[in-house]
């Protein structure tokens, strides 16, 4: 590639687009391997698809707003496409075209990227990775436990705690058909549920009391704007406000508060008895009150979803707000196909989670890759320095061979520091010729509380020498020693 | 999301997608997971940037024919945007951005789609995906020699083969510098290499007869195109093919062979005395000749890279060509930024190499994501099968509970087939209420052959009953019985 009269282009990301370095590129991938590993514990299967579509088939599956979410893409033929702005219509996609093929019911995971034109911000990308687990293909109430507790070990995965110490994260759920049975108890018509359902989806953001005027007479927002009121009577919303205030310590104890409120009645007693049935195979399956609690007051999606209905948290990062959600839907594949098959399924926000446990310092400490760095002090002994490495590695020890100038011990301690390597190993031409190597730590060591002077010395230091023959003990040991971490 | 009215969409993917369903997304899976632990053991850092790039970072660097291929992206803002055709741009972009931040050398690799508008066919797709492994920042034959060796691992943990059998793959290596200075000592002149290199990298398409043809007077091929010839004199094309057929069975053999063709003087001696820092500096690494071996005659993108070159083959794949390819280049982030960050670099294609392995019946075998289906056979006892599901998890096994419609055992077992699970737990009224379970082997077991009448029968069924209690150790021995793969 000829560099002659070659503009110079300014090396910049598209607006909304991030870069992961690789100190975010391991946690984020380390991340992404354990919610995997919990999946596949049960028995989630992947599925991987293209980030291109047909535009007909992401447009109109979310409305028209969704569809100017959608990245345009030009192939330069007559086919109109674009970017996937869920994983969802792929996973629809495939299971109307592959409906023979695959077990029914289908139980996949899927992880990657999907694009929206959205105004970007903190935390906020035009392309992020979502990891959707879903259960399709059946209504049963099992398939919707299936997928709380696997989404329950996957969040485990992603923020352990002690078996004696409360859960890092909590699962909050309701139902979709309670929320209808109580704007039945309330009086209000079906057909005003999805406006009421809108509203009240805005708790969490603008709180209680805008939520009481938006379903009443109105108001003016802080920037000046008329929020129109739907107008219900007050005591109709202070009702409804009085059932989203239902909270208590064991799904048990929401679910009677709950019907209480509702009283009898087919509807509300059909309603609570599915909240009870999957409560109980909650229950069953070992997920604890303290890690999915129901919440009337989560609305989130309630016009979409059908049945249950969930959102996940970290509760030392409640800023960052959801980091992920889900629900049982019924017309998943009816766009594309006459069959049915409903579902139930749970999506992450991999970026956000990201995001989320950095500000919380929770990110799992993921090692370098290599565990040492053989220096290269001598450029004649070129080949005893690839020699060395060779030994290492094949012990087992991730070894990466100094690739830069041979020669500056300061300036490949300093790339080993950079690029987060815990171990040197260092031979000049006088001790190559001893036979002896040094083995160096990188982080201070911490001591026994009886070390001897000369233990202290030389684990301050933290360099040790040792045989050649005996090379790869002493990084072992380097490697095993206690030390303080950055 | 209401269907009402909502026109029927035709579950279509773009020309040139494609889907991988769980059995193929598990062994793709796998494979990268494979590359990957090979390239992080010897330091390899991850690095993970977006599909979109400014068309401006994308055009220009691979040259017209290269533009037509990108897939142009419209966010409806004025910004020219397309899809990344390779993984090299995003690096260079990464690099440029930041200098400071990365460790000099910067050793990284990425795994991820890229799009090309190609015409697809038999396995050529439009999204496919690239592992790559590059060090750049350098100039040293080290770098080159950690790519070569890494590769070497990357292969043989793709396809390992016992220590005393031959390798099932082979690393072909060329350098850019010998082949100037075999140019030079047929009396070529340095302007025409390009083209002459052009012609060369096509031996392996079209053959030793037509390439020759193509150097001298032209020919017509098989469709009635006339292809024409460089022109070059007849004696001086038989030089330079009798330089491409030198072959040996080992790196210093074949150099020997190419120091006598090129004779003495600055320009060959230079270039073979690199070849051979490079060679020592393999054998050092404990890179054999069997696993990467010189051959000139390789001259893939011989025009982009200055120093040496790198092909990668499954021996028990050859229709497939190379599945991987590298080399050394100078140029990578000029185009964004002043400094010089020159490199080296190896990209496998990890779509050929799933089609290849699939091919030769090479895949990996990867079990489902379950060990085990917990099978519902009564509606009533839904919770206890649940219990069974959270024991057989709690001991560390992949556990999937049925959540398809209860009872139909038939239906059960056709499912645990189609999806793979290879052992299942089964319990009725009747079973639940003696406290004992079934654990059935869905793979046909084989028989020591003083198995005894009793012992067959029982294994010829695949059915033990254990005690509830149990059914951990009962699920564990079904597992470890040896069995036919299907």
């Amino acid at each position: 590639v000829s560099e002659k009269g070659t503009r110079r282009v300014e090396p910049r990301l598209p607006r909304g687009l991030q870069d992961f370095l690789p100190e975010r590129a391991l946690a984020r991938q380390e991340l992404i391997d354990r919610i995997r590993r919990a999946y596949e514990a049960h028995g989630f299967a992947p599925l991987s698809t293209g980030a291109v579509e047909c535009f007909e088939a992401l447009a109109g599956s979310g409305g028209q707003d969704a569809n100017r979410q959608i990245f345009r893409v030009d192939c330069g033929e007559d086919e109109a496409l674009g970017l996937r702005y869920d994983l969802t219509v792929p996973l629809a996609r495939v299971v109307a075209s592959h409906q023979q093929e695959i077990p029914r019911p289908f139980r996949r995971y899927q992880v990657g990227s999907v694009w929206r034109i959205d105004k970007p911000g903190p935390g906020r990308y035009r392309e992020f990775t979502q990891f959707d687990a879903d259960i399709v293909g059946t209504t049963s109430a099992v398939a919707d436990a299936c997928c709380v507790a696997a989404a329950r070990d996957a969040l485990e995965a992603l923020v352990p705690a002690a078996t004696d110490l409360p859960r890092r994260f909590r699962i909050r759920m309701s139902d979709r058909r309670i929320l209808d049975a109580m704007f039945g108890a309330v009086g209000l018509a079906p057909e005003r549920a999805h406006e009421v359902l809108r509203v009240i989806d805005k708790l969490d953001r603008v709180g209680r009391d805008k939520v009481a005027l938006e379903l009443t007479a109105g108001y003016v927002d802080a920037s000046g704007d008329k929020i129109p009121g739907l107008g219900l009577p007050q005591d109709r919303v202070a009702r409804i406000l009085s059932f989203l205030d239902i909270r208590g310590d064991t799904r048990q104890d929401v679910l009677a508060q709950v019907a209480a409120f509702l009283g009898t009645g087919d509807v509300p007693e059909r309603a609570v008895g599915a909240a009870r049935e999957f409560s109980d195979l909650l229950d069953a399956l070992g997920v604890s009150d303290e890690e999915a609690i129901f919440d009337v007051a989560i609305a989130r999606g309630l016009d979409y979803y059908t049945g249950p209905v969930f959102e996940f948290a970290l509760l030392e990062a409640p800023s960052f707000g959801s980091i992920g959600s889900g629900g049982r839907y019924d017309n998943l594949v009816s766009r594309f196909s006459g069959q049915a098959w409903p579902g139930v399924g749970v999506s992450m926000g991999v970026d956000r989670l990201l995001a989320a446990l950095a500000h919380s310092g929770g990110l799992p400490h993921v090692p370098s890759c290599a565990d040492v760095l053989v220096t290269t002090m001598d450029a004649s002994r070129m080949r005893d320095y690839a020699r060395l490495c060779a030994t290492l590695r094949a012990a087992g020890l991730r070894t990466e061979l100094f690739a830069g100038p041979p020669g500056s011990f300061g300036k490949q301690v300093k790339y080993a520091d950079k690029a987060g390597i815990p171990v040197l190993v260092i031979a000049g031409t006088d001790e190559l010729a001893r036979g002896v190597v040094t083995v160096k730590q990188m982080r201070e060591p911490t001591f026994a509380s009886d070390a001897s002077r000369e233990q202290w010395l030389a684990a301050r230091l933290g360099q040790t020498e040792v045989e050649a023959s005996s090379v790869v003990a002493g990084v072992r040991e380097a490697l095993a020693a206690p030390r303080e971490h950055a």
